[in-house]
């Protein structure tokens, strides 16, 4: 069990099932006959993000769990995307962006003091920041972009929420 | 990083969360006036779980991601549950449960073959059954209650699904 493989893949791997989820999502659009792009001002509640937000949180809450871990420094995006080829775009450069950290560079992160932005002068242990902040914030967003998406009529299943995994033949 | 920070404290930390959903739940049906219950029938979509089966699956991934990570027996249960308070005592349950099992029961659980449910004569190794399946199956459901909750005009935000953590002071 290392600290890279509870990050890297597994950000990377759900990033591209958020992806496939739009690509799902605009086919539907495209069979009802409606722009695809209405999808991305859909929300769940008045109070919470639209899912463009929301796929852009899931994209930022990989990246710096990724760049804090690792003491890197992440890519800036601007939050300009206002279509879902922008939003593809972005989620291909997040992916592009953790899979280029080498597994390396995780050395010691799980004891890595992590400076927490939201709690000024505050930090954590890169273990404890892992689990209990990056990737249920991660989920969260993850979560609500599915769930507006479904709520809304795409035909998605738990298999396009989970995807595959690295499985082989056992005696039985 | 061990596979025990990354699961029971994980999960009991998101569990005890949920159940302050439901808490939270229960707390604005009295204010508005109508019974609590009616919660454990909301679903996001027609062909979705309902809340009721929502949180049985978070309970049911928590549990059993512990058991098959250490080779133990998890607690059977029936999927009764038709009432608020029943939700609690199930919650209850589980955590009581994946807090009971002894840290160095998940030594070399990262390497141990994983028999899939799902996949008959199919299994993997604990790390990849972890980071692959039992943490975005736990949070797919996770989500999915607390989306339904909130959809439904519980006031919850980002801090009643991320919780707290184990911070400390830092030079600035």
């Amino acid at each position: 069990m290392s600290i890279y493989n509870a990050t890297v893949p597994q950000y990377a791997k759900i990033l591209r099932q958020l992806d496939s989820w739009l690509t799902k999502s605009a086919a539907h659009a495209e069979t009802v006959g409606f722009d695809p792009n209405n999808f991305l001002a859909c929300r769940l509640a008045p109070d919470q993000f639209a899912l463009t937000r929301q796929v852009q949180a899931c994209c930022d809450t990989a990246k710096f769990a990724v760049s804090r871990l690792t003491g890197g420094e992440a890519p800036s995006h601007a939050d300009t995307e206002t279509t879902m080829d922008e939003l593809h775009a972005r989620i291909a450069a997040t992916i592009a962006y953790i899979e280029s950290v080498d597994e390396s560079a995780f050395e010691g992160a799980g004891d890595r003091v992590i400076g927490l932005p939201f709690a000024k002068g505050m930090g954590c242990k890169g273990g404890e920041y892992l689990n209990s902040f990056a990737l249920p914030n991660f989920y969260f967003h993850i979560g609500h972009a599915y769930a507006i998406l479904r709520h809304n009529g795409v035909a998605l299943g738990k298999y396009d929420f989970v995807g595959g995994m690295d499985m082989f033949p056992i005696e039985a």
